[in-house]
């Protein structure tokens, strides 16, 4: 379970407080506001706040005066459009305001997404929980031959647990130093910022982390792509979760051009016509390397 | 007046239905919501939507599961500390957009603050309106003989009346001409993207911008100062109200900090310290140039 | 002719001094280096310095000691894979800077790429030469019927005449008006931030441009289309010659892989799946709208 | 030594080959290219590229058709108008490429930084070296009772001992368990991308690190600031010295209006005016704080 009681508690407290406003306000995310959604074995992702709803895409992309709704119709289509025409900067105009509990290296993946405002749990201020990261069954996995970056199949037996057991008791020797190293018994006890460098990447850090809908697609394409590591997709994908309730509209349109969809090069639109035209194609005559013909006949199918 | 009769409609009925929210809200900026605030002769700054409130910002920094709030001397306290130690992150926590109309000769300076979002309407697109800034009298100035990038004295008479009949006669034959060439009536039209060309530069456009509150306080600290051109300067001072409703903490220490202080150069603290004990610095033994000199004794006081 | 003999010669004086560097160079690009390319008929783009070549790509993707390079081959398939799974980082390790002489309508879009250094031209400071751009007549197009943001069909004859006419003596008027309000005789003058609010979009205005490697390409695929209005088309024209020549491996990914490619909708996929298998689908049944499935059509030709 | 022979050997033959350009050079700069500077006990900084010198940013604010330099005392001078009046924009005309090696904790505060192109060595690619950072008898200091984020006195005898100790022994553990879960002799071995979750943030780790020089000089203000930690402070004075070889004039104007200088508040500002009237000031009577008097007594001298 992620949260203590007092976390929970504070949580509760907040959901229960209902304001007024003028603004524009999204029903599928209200009911996400502030409740933690696990991830992991104790991170979790938490909606903090949020601007703007599939209207306002519309609205800033008309730059209207009032909420900027025709139809909900007329909207999706304006939507679909601007997604399928790469016009970016209607979808900039929604934004949303995160609280993220992950292991530093997922943290280090992440923080590679430039746009955005990060406000990270200082380890230099504080002391870090003993809470760390260890893999379920299911996701440890040998390295992959093929891909250099990649998992292959998942461990069994015991070397699986000879695995496990190097993780769990590296992780607790380390935490054991840690707080021997900052112990002020009769000690004066080492500074935080220094003590903090012999913590492993597996221990849980946290943030706040916000972004417009624009930025926060193009992270979720990559991040919740087949080829992300497990451990940062999972949050993409419990983020997806949240984004298809509050903007429903722009999410089926992200769906339809960007997830479901693919990008073919020169070479394969040009197999693709020859193909159509009934020729048949093999990878020699392709003109793309085994690789390429190799992804190429996955994405046709 | 800058709005028409069904502009000014679609904004009281946006201002007429209230919603229930989870999120932060900031009473003194739903005041302003939607509303627009006149610039100029027919320019306006309305705000559309904001995120978050002075307890965004100290909640953020603190990481918390709750609102973050302490206590509101607590909060400012703390908030008073990050905008003095050039802690900007938690700022970024906060976000506002807004709906500007604006000259187009103004809209090319305001672009040059790169991180933002906007969205301008497009006159490849849509027909512009015949409006165009005429300098109120006491803002027809001459150009200084001081400063290359400034104004001088007030334009007065003939002299006055001369540069208005320029500048008013100018406009109406560039926009006649743009109605000509748009002209469909047995004509074709020209192009939108081609007529629009003939414009000038003082013609109204408007678009919706939205930024976070660290890089707001950075264009206002720039565009807000007496160097600014008085054009842009109005908008920055009518932005600089509603952040002031919106985020009162923040804009205090804001004013303490940035607006009302002062960055001395290594050679102007030298002197500030030899004349505290006592020594009569001149602009000679200062080791400043006469303009860095006049501009120092202006610090000082 | 876009330049004046002052700064041909400036031009000429800046090629003629070699030096000495220990820098990774790129011999196609020395020969574009400080060269005015004529675009449009007073503008111009200018190769002003450079960072990198292909070689820096692959040698910051693979983090080296030395200059990163094992074969050009190698090189070339690094590269091609890069660009094919979007790992945009090492392409951002080469950078370029521009002088471009441009309209200022034109500027208007350019800018809004906001991941690049600028320095424009100050109108506020300096007086702008009376250069304006008239299209040429196989530009001179109507209003599209079709595409509410584009060009039909080309004017003619009389029509075609009227309509320059109307710009031509607009641009001198205007400028007329510009030098009346500066005059300076027995008069004041108008202060040039100011008077420059008269001039009409089409006049030309110049900046330095900067700008990573990567968000070049990013700026190429979108003013380099054919939906991009001509005016910006022929600078992103201008500048790919110049790309080509700088870093040839990573321009031929980024034909195969950008420009060459399309970007195909789940709908479209699986429209593609299907025919491949033999069945003959219609818009009724792709799953489109007409407008996409003609857009569809074009692309699987 | 941070370098391998293999390693020094690259950069001596990248050294060896001197090229001919067009560019603009910096004797300074070439002077550093390529060349480790030892930080840290395993970490450095290399210079691997450049664009610009000191004449570029000049070259820029006047929008050059040649080399933009007039005379050095004429472009020393608008350079430190343009640092002391914050014109931003020309110092980003130049920019810097380094290749650098440092801790990950110390990867994890500069990457904060986000107006930069990074390249990471990759631990889901590669196996990291076992090379841990220790730090120095003379930096082993306790937590502040002061500074809830700085360092105390330094420890001394048995209790120095006994934290070198943790901090060397829970190293060399954590990367026993990391090539123990790697081993592929009958065994098949963690993926990569988890096994690299072990390793403490005090391993080193190496980037490509590519910037402007106007946000780089906002990283070393803040990162050579005697408030950052010591760890990232000699990265940032490593960085200094070739930056004041590379811009010589840049250099001083930073130094003399942002590193030499300080930021006064309103209320300092005007305790200064008052105290240069005669009048004797305490905290009491000044509006500060005590923190903030305590800080603006240390600035006045």
């Amino acid at each position: 379970m992620p949260l203590t009681h007092d976390q929970q508690a504070e949580i509760d407290e907040t959901r229960a407080e209902t304001r007024q406003t003028l603004r524009a306000t999204s029903e599928g995310m209200e009911a996400h506001l502030y409740r933690a959604h696990p991830v992991l074995d104790h991170g979790f992702v938490r909606v903090i706040d949020y601007m703007g709803d599939d209207a306002a895409i519309t609205q800033a992309a008309r730059v209207s005066y009032g909420r900027g709704t025709k139809s909900v119709q007329n909207d999706e289509g304006l939507i679909r459009y601007l997604m399928r025409h790469w016009h970016s900067t209607p979808f900039e105009m929604c934004e949303v305001k995160l609280h993220v509990k992950l292991p530093v290296f997922v943290a280090r993946q992440w923080i590679r997404h430039r746009t955005a405002n990060v406000n990270e749990y200082s380890a230099r201020y504080s002391i870090l929980d003993r809470e760390f990261y260890t893999p379920a069954p299911e996701q440890l996995a040998a390295q992959s031959k093929q891909n250099n970056q990649g998992r292959g199949t998942v461990l069994e037996g015991e070397e699986a647990a000879r695995v496990l057991e190097l993780l769990k008791s590296g992780a607790d020797r380390a935490y054991d130093s840690y707080e021997a190293m900052l112990d002020q018994g009769d000690q004066q006890g080492l500074a935080r910022e220094l003590a903090r460098m012999a913590l492993p990447a597996s221990i849980y850090t946290q943030w706040y982390w916000k972004v417009d809908l624009h930025n926060l697609f193009h992270f979720l394409r990559l991040r919740a792509d087949p080829h992300a590591q497990y451990e940062i997709r999972v949050y993409a994908e419990a983020i997806s979760a949240c984004v298809a309730d509050w903007v429903p509209l722009a999410w089926g349109a992200f769906e339809e051009y960007r997830l479901g969809g693919a990008t073919l090069s020169a070479s394969a639109l040009d197999c693709v016509r020859r193909m159509l035209k009934g020729e048949e194609v093999t990878q020699e005559t392709s003109g793309m390397s085994k690789r390429e013909w190799g992804e190429f006949r996955e994405v046709i199918g």
